[in-house]
């Protein structure tokens, strides 16, 4: 049985049923906020934009007219977030951003004339708003020793026509191929170089990307945590047998699987139960085969207990506070 | 045995034989034309795109003098092969062509030069060009009903002294590892805003882009045909068991398998008979080995029906006009 | 037993032990020298770069003052190497350079400035400034009959924290997501031209690309030896069952795998004998596991050949000078 649920939420929403919950004793299983900012990145998306930022600005109290009212009132929304008892952040892009040619002081600007409707140079300093916006609340999850996870590689809003009539997030998303090695090791170098960089968990939707996220991790783990730095199970399209399979003899072989924390789950997903129940029953039957050929000792003592580890105990180590 | 035979032809052939053929009520197997215009595209060839302008001009009356006019010749080309039952057109890219930052104005301008020897500025508007013809004749295909394939990815004449030795397609042709989701995304978005995106098949030569070209097919799909956008069987250098097996387990992990139209082949593979035996026994070997596992229901009706219709039935639905 | 040992050694070294062992009749195992001259591509690195240089001059006599003088040294060195039998130079890169806008003499100037202690253009040319290099010095490679060796795709130092405190290669690189196809292409086009492109082999780290470097050897083969050009044995992260596997597969599925010249070791691994061994048992199952399927003849005698040259007969003929 779970001792804990995480939801996905957005910065503006009020957490009202977390609250309830918290509040409710006879309740024993803890459900958690976990922090999903994606909207407050999309520059580009002109009226939509503007709009988040004024439900922004309603629900933290705090009047967004510039990059620093803009942090502050995501700052606001973390400490909130923090109170109700988040230990998660959770991010969707295409690839980590980059720094690139823009100084602070230019995407201020930008943001500030978008904030007032003019979207020309939107477009042009995305990438280094998302990374000026992103690695400073990274340096807040640091410092509340939440976990971070990014989401990375998918070709989002395919079909125009679709989007206009159904919206966006309706099923024309699929598979991209970027590159992913440089912007990545970069970014958390830069987190890493004033040692705020946090706990953190990547995901490729793309698995000719396995072989760089596998090998990523491995640069920089750091002390008090085991396994800081994770590369996640198989996600969005790799949710399926073939895509954790070789997520996980990917991880083992460019890694270490005994550090690894699992299957994990947003409530979004009404077939939760079933999914951490598929994914330990073929997690254990990539050990059992591999003893079965001589591979790894038969030891099912030793053997069971590294796969107990990634079905319960990393992630509930990983996820303290 | 084949109830229809396809041919892969340039717009300047003549297509003598198949008149011959279809004059013939005695040999009862269709043998239809397929539109290849790759040599159309061939912008920065110099005098062999020249000669190949002068040689389309002659044989579609049609005098070709600017962007309309190898328009014009081309759409005459194209209902003369439908005349003669042509369903499909087959194209071999890079990639699929950008707009980029040139107007059709300047494409015409430049195409112009080229036509009268001028080759300063081909290269550089060779994309371009690329995606205007390209999308003005795709949009024929979809007036026709016709399917158009796509065959992506290689790398070819890497070397330039065998290249002068023994000319084009000779052996010196490799795997490219080039973006293609974006630019695909983008060339079906075109299309589809306008209704206009034809039945379609994608192949991609590079294993990598597996995941790439399978989740993308679901982005376009469409009224009227099951299975409007297919990830083509594995081609060229992934025509092999491995190749073949890892295409059919993304397009089953990422799509529907049901909707494949599995194996086809152009007449230029002496092997055919043989390759399409071969598709056969090592897709029925698959779904045995998932029903043997109990990854599917052990139902041979079921299976055997699927299996039927992929080897079979769904081709023959697909490319009717 | 081995008849032959490989060690890797930057152009500076003495070679003294060499020399000794050389002249001790009493050791039957042939100890040869490998040339390995990365630094001699770090125009971007500063002090460390200029140190290195000076090192350089020092230890091959000819000042290095310009381009045409570094050349000078390392031909100085790839003679003393030879003469001590070395039949083979290593290269670690992200990918093969590209000449790109850069003319020798405006590379040749950025030199001079380096040299001179003005580090300003270094990083922008230093692609051109290793493709004017290493063509130069493949061409010596070529005209020794050594076997240039190129070990590609690495992302390097990633962790700048932990490089200023325990310097290089101390396990902070991790696989890239470089395009690979065109440059290498290119490069070896290049030297083909004019006939001067050594026994080459290509290794790749990220095992996405393995499709593209076993069609990329089958451009470039030549008269002389048995497979000239060569598809390297898994490297680095794919020096593993599952990397090694995959290489053989692809090898075998683009290539011709009877060809294969199999593992190599530089003599920095400590376990190098085992490695051989694993390599040939792993080898062995492949070839079986394919018999006993039917996929291959069952026939011990002609498949033991095939695995008997793939392990000793293939690589003791494509060395030998």
């Amino acid at each position: 049985m779970s001792k804990w649920w995480e939801t996905t939420d957005d910065p503006t929403d009020h957490l009202n049923f977390h609250k309830t919950l918290k509040a409710d004793n006879s309740f024993k299983t803890k459900v958690l906020p976990t922090f999903r900012p994606d909207k407050a990145f999309q520059l580009s998306k002109g009226d939509a934009f503007r709009v988040y930022l004024q439900k922004l600005s309603d629900i933290s109290g705090v009047r967004i007219h510039n990059l620093d009212s803009l942090l502050e009132a995501l700052d606001q929304r973390i400490n909130y977030f923090d109170s109700l008892g988040c230990v998660a952040s959770d991010h969707g892009l295409r690839y980590l951003p980059q720094k690139g040619k823009f100084t602070v002081m230019e995407v201020n600007a930008v943001l500030i004339s978008v904030i007032n409707g003019d979207d020309l140079r939107a477009i042009e300093v995305e990438d280094s708003f998302t990374f000026y916006v992103l690695s400073e609340i990274s340096k807040k999850y640091h410092a509340k020793n939440w976990v971070q996870q990014f989401h990375l590689g998918p070709l989002r809003d395919t079909n125009k026509g679709k989007l206009a009539i159904l919206g966006a997030d309706t099923g024309y998303d699929s598979i991209g191929d970027y590159q992913q090695a440089e912007r990545m090791a970069d970014f958390f170098n830069y987190l890493d170089t004033t040692d705020q960089l946090a706990k953190t968990i990547i995901y490729n939707v793309n698995p000719a990307d396995n072989a760089v996220f596998g090998t990523m991790i491995g640069n920089f783990q750091g002390e008090g945590v085991r396994g800081k730095i994770q590369f996640g199970s198989g996600w969005w399209y790799q949710d399926q047998l073939d895509g954790m399979i070789e997520q996980i003899n990917a991880l083992s072989n460019y890694g270490l699987i005994s550090c690894f924390i699992g299957m994990l789950t947003d409530s979004r997903s009404f077939l939760s139960y079933s999914r951490h129940e598929y994914f330990r029953r073929l997690l254990a039957n990539i050990f059992a085969e591999d003893m079965l050929k001589g591979y790894l000792p038969y030891d099912v003592d030793m053997i069971g207990k590294v796969i107990a580890d990634i079905c319960y105990h990393n992630a509930s180590a990983y996820f303290k506070k």
